[in-house]
């Protein structure tokens, strides 16, 4: 049986995996959903998503790819969820449980699905009747713009089912893509919406003008708000300083490609959110997944004084200076 | 009793904590030694240190900055050692276990007195009869620049006797200064020269073309060697991911600052030890680390795939494309 792969979504995220899965040497066939019409023409005229990691060859068949999600919904034994989570719900519109029964569902996602505050697990089990047992996820450290690039990362794909896990593993590996497996779907998840808040703090800092060694505390305050947190929600044995955990925090916060420290960061200078938002032309995922995570965690009550500190700066209207000078207080 | 503090070593880090001691609130008495007499000359005359941290206002009073150590000994309740590692010995040349009777020391230095291979603490432990009572760790994640500029830092000062540590704290905080205390001497002088192991190796990477996603992995491995190295050491309950351990290593990794990383940048780039040295006209304390770990971890025999692969490239003329390449194989 031949693997049937069907990628949905047409970010650069989504187009750094189709590269992976193409590169990748196990025989399977890729199918591929975007809402964008003209990006879909392009992409079978000239094999190059024209709008995100345009130097990418695309090699999957010009007949694999559709703006019809039943359609490729139908020919495949996975879908890898790979739209912002703001956009989940839209494009999945007119789909229901019945049409996913049997098949596989990796996220791809690191976000919250809005209103509902759940993880994309989570939502695919409560809203599509997905068992856990047929979800998996895919976590970083991976900035999409350095697998266009060939430059060696490593992903953690996790599942409850370890050996399910491996078997998807095995068909993303590259030259240049390592893999390693987790049994974590839930800690997975929560570190990789969480981290983007973090990379929002840590552009605020930087913006508001602190240096990097008080960003060494923050982010060193910031793994400790996550392992508080997933263990709250998951507890389970699991050390926080693996890649797909502290990793994936690491790359985000410090990176030069991070959207959401670029957004901090513009915040922390005296941008609106609005204004910042509309000179990035980007969803930087980290601003609503700081609305997401306050709800949530209304329920958990985990301190995570970063957190609320972006929370109030982003939604309260609070001043970056203020919120962070008294966020330094309670950091060690 | 006001305290009297003398500062051993003329470089930047003791630059930076001169100024700490001169602008914290609390009644004290500071004495300078260094070795370099023009810099001496200088500093009485103009009050800033000409070649480091030059923009910082020296405000110790002359007659108290000397190259003469025993005078500068004979007046102090305290000695903040802050020379280079390899230098310790020749400048405590003469100095003998009585001079430093009834002396607290603190360990300023991250590294490790070569030949001896011991860090600070058990060297002045062991060679100078200091008892482990009577010494102090004051560690980062600090760079001296920063400290020079007022941003924002965390130091932690250790001791085995916690209520020291804080009164020694309570010596240092000032307005850009936050302090915490630990009684782990051990653990935190060995993460603060292992660090700039580590700090060798991103640098090493990066030179050779690595990017940022590895760079997250890299760190987050280099996080765990450092754990499992303290706790094989010194075993006691420690959260490796406070800011003296884990901070310590992102500043230093991570940081514009760092002269561990540029100096492994340049190995990695190609140039050799000795080009590289000659080129950064300053001690880069990883390079001597790498060796004295080596040579220590023979008796503990930690897994330390990282640190052996910076010193096969070091000190076993290795080819540094090949030693990362065999070390992504060990990385998870």
């Amino acid at each position: 049986m031949i693997p049937k792969i069907a990628m949905i979504g047409g970010g650069s995220w989504a187009t750094a995996i189709i590269k992976m899965l193409s590169d990748n040497f196990t025989e399977k066939e890729i199918f591929w959903w975007m809402r964008n019409e003209e990006a879909i023409a392009h992409i079978k005229a000239f094999k190059h998503n024209p709008n995100y990691l345009s130097s990418v060859e695309i090699k999957v068949p010009a007949n694999n790819i559709s703006s019809d999600i039943h359609a490729i919904i139908k020919q495949a034994d996975y879908l890898v969820l790979n739209v912002p989570a703001a956009f989940l719900k839209e494009s999945l519109q007119g789909v229901s449980p019945a049409d996913l029964k049997g098949k596989k569902i990796v996220s791809a996602i690191k976000g919250i699905v809005p209103d509902e505050n759940l993880i994309i697990g989570e939502f695919m089990h409560q809203k599509f009747e997905v068992p856990l047992n047929d979800i998996l996820v895919i976590s970083g450290p991976c900035h999409a713009e350095e697998v266009a690039l060939e430059k060696l990362s490593y992903l953690t794909i996790a599942s409850t089912d370890v050996a399910q896990a491996d078997y998807f593993a095995k068909l993303l590996g590259t030259r240049y893509i390592k893999t390693n497996v987790s049994d974590d779907i839930f800690g997975t998840e929560y570190a990789a919406v969480l981290k983007n808040i973090y990379a929002v703090a840590s552009g605020i800092c930087h913006g508001v003008g602190y240096g990097d060694n008080f960003q060494a505390v923050l982010i060193s305050n910031a793994i400790r708000e996550i392992k508080d947190f997933v263990d709250a929600v998951h507890p389970i044995d699991r050390d926080i300083k693996e890649s797909a955990y502290l990793g994936d925090l690491l790359v985000t916060a410090y990176s030069q490609f991070s959207r959401n420290r670029t957004f901090g960061n513009m915040i922390g200078k005296g941008y609106t959110v609005k204004s910042a938002q509309l000179e990035m032309n980007m969803v930087a995922e980290g601003y609503y997944a700081s609305s997401c995570m306050h709800h949530i965690n209304k329920k958990y009550k985990v301190e995570m004084p970063i957190a609320r500190a972006v929370y109030a700066v982003l939604y309260e209207k609070h001043s970056p200076h203020i919120e962070m000078r008294l966020l330094t207080e309670k950091l060690n």
